[in-house]
């Protein structure tokens, strides 16, 4: 998380605001999020993506109220985001959105393939926003002084190209909107960060990322699921001064893994 | 991989060596394979576990012969395992696996628990060992001086024993065998290499790990597809005096991620 900031929003804005506010009244799931938190917005897109009723729960680490104390009483570690299913809670936003998949077979639309060897082929691919691009992300942004941002970005691009190369369009595997396109997606939305703050570019990654960014940050659940930019990147104030204490920032700035 | 050993068998032994001879006719999956990788060991126990058919194709890094050729063309980066399927690879040991319950729904037993809760709380857990107890296996395994060893062993027990008190037994989720299990098993059995060079004792970690530890490496599919103890030992040699130069030995003595 990162050092506190008196001034930063304490809650989502914008059309994030108004999709929090519809999902007040509890449900089978509870929903506990952070509004800034990439993570939490995974989780977050495939609950609207799939229309599962869940509760938002606002979780401010800073201030340990109630809602704090439910949350750390079920999910001991403290992360956001957790997903609370007949008072038990999943962490880790990767198997939680899963877990999504498995407990309604019935919401629409799939975020797997069917088929099992693209099945397979998509997960390498989710893989590979976590193990390469997020790390890459969070090495921009924390990056100080031009030498090492230049350096930073270029390395970001290149990543970003290998996964380009591969999208079928309109989206990664084609006409399925799918997990590989939910695991991206907050990286995505959260890229004018580094094009106000790092001078990225979608167009230097390629005309092809470019349109992919596109189409993704247009996808109706995942418009409704963000807030404002101008609070994303007030967020980010103290990782682009490479200050952040959060886990990810702390194993960014160690060059370990996330 | 290992610096070349010209005097380390280029082949699996003892009871593996069986195994691979009962798998040499062309079938609807290749496994190609190195007998020592604990990686590839992973998928060749899903395979035996759940009784599907497949050819073995041993992969030597070092000897650049036909079997070679074909493994690098259908999967370029050249690392074991690849699993073939209708002329099409997938890396990834954990990955690989997943898909064998995937595309083999009929092969029993499964590996995945039925209920969602239950199967996302085994990801976690599958998580862990990728992310916590692999990691801390090879450091033991590199770490150069007492000092440096009696600190990683240390760790390393720290990092089992939050795995082994949640072990329900006889295996990690209780009777069924299941994924978590098979992500651990290769690190079990290679516990040897630790006892004989690092002073590791199960005892350490405690009753509980001791005990789980060894069911799980007399399980039938882990037996079969375990070499002889002694060319395990020697295949680690070059990790022992940290100097291999695979990916995981290099990504261990750079403190990154794997």
């Amino acid at each position: 998380m990162p050092m506190y900031d008196p001034t930063l929003t304490q809650h989502a804005t914008g059309a994030a605001i108004k999709t929090v506010e519809a999902h007040q009244d509890p449900q089978e799931i509870t929903y506990h999020a952070s509004w800034y938190c990439p993570f939490t917005h995974r989780g977050w897109i495939t609950l609207e993506e799939k229309n599962i009723p869940y509760q938002y729960r606002e979780i401010n680490i800073y201030k340990h109220d109630e809602n704090y104390d439910h949350f750390l009483e079920i999910n001991p570690k403290g992360l956001v985001p957790a997903l609370e299913y007949h008072g038990k809670a999943l962490g880790e936003s990767l198997i939680l959105t899963e877990f999504l998949e498995d407990a309604y077979p019935e919401a629409q639309p799939a975020l797997w393939p069917a088929d099992a060897f693209e099945r397979a082929y998509a997960r390498l691919w989710v893989d590979y926003v976590a193990k390469s691009i997020v790390p890459a992300y969070f090495r921009l942004i924390q990056a100080q002084g031009e030498e090492r941002q230049a350096a930073a970005r270029e390395e970001y691009y290149k990543i970003l190209r290998t996964f380009a190369d591969l999208v079928k369009g309109p989206y990664f595997l084609g006409e399925q909107f799918s997990f590989v396109d939910v695991a991206i997606a907050p990286f995505v939305v959260r890229d004018t960060v580094l094009k106000v703050k790092r001078g990225y570019e979608r167009a230097e990654v390629g005309e092809k990322w470019k349109a992919y960014a596109e189409t993704v940050e247009k996808r109706p659940s995942v418009v409704k699921t963000t807030s404002n930019i101008e609070d994303i990147i007030q967020f980010y104030g103290p990782y682009l001064r490479d200050e952040a204490d959060s886990q990810i920032a702390k194993a960014t700035r160690q060059g370990n893994a996330i």
